[in-house]
């Protein structure tokens, strides 16, 4: 069995239909590379301790979020099935973000991976300073 | 309370040293923004499956990732203190990558992530074609 054989058997043994996101053609690898990004998780992790959201408070919420960053993030959260997007027909329009269970799914397991960094943010960064230290040069 | 706080406190109440991912100038949010990263997770995620890789190794598990982007994410995850480049002084020197504990703790952080990705890459799928439906102009 060679390494990439092990890596993919390990990791992904029990997916069904053989999808592997170690594979670069394989339908879940680009469904993956637009979850494992930075504003698409933190948009998550702020409707699973939130609720539902107007766009302004996701703004808010997430901090330092373009707006073009947010419009599009939410678009694919919307088209990959994980956030819903309502428009309430006031006057003016209301519009509100929410997520749907299968992003409540995917929000239970990425929370955990926000707040252990918060909690080991001092080890990394006594890492860094270690690291930066050994490699003057860098 | 507003939004902003609301989404603060509800995911970030517990952490230490009001250390805060959701906001733009929190040192873990930096952190955050190199681990939230497909590369990164990734290449955790391999580590995590099959043990300790020599750079060829990871450049096949990881499939698709470029030399370039596979250096640059390793160097990262040196740099934060969760992987550990060792050299053995052979002919010609032989280099390893591994898990420190740190790591180990993300990469058991990640790889649900990307199992559950696998796992529901179809209902994912399915619910794309149905947006691009509703959404011929987009």
């Amino acid at each position: 069995m060679t390494t990439q054989e092990q890596a993919h058997a390990g990791a992904g043994a029990d997916e069904p239909q053989g999808l592997d996101v170690f594979a670069q053609l394989c339908p879940s690898r680009a469904v993956f590379a637009e979850l494992a990004d930075k504003w698409s998780m933190l948009i998550m992790m702020v409707l699973h301790a939130c609720g539902p959201q107007r766009f302004s408070e996701l703004q808010r919420g997430v901090d330092g979020v373009s707006r073009k960053m947010l419009t599009q993030s939410l678009r694919s959260l919307e088209r990959n099935g994980l956030v819903r997007r309502t428009v309430y027909p006031e006057t003016p329009p209301r519009v509100v973000y929410d997520l749907l269970p299968l992003g409540r799914e995917l929000a239970a397991l990425v929370a955990p991976v926000g707040r252990w960094t918060e909690e080991r943010t001092g080890l990394m960064l006594a890492a860094r300073e270690e690291f930066d230290r050994a490699h003057p040069d860098a």
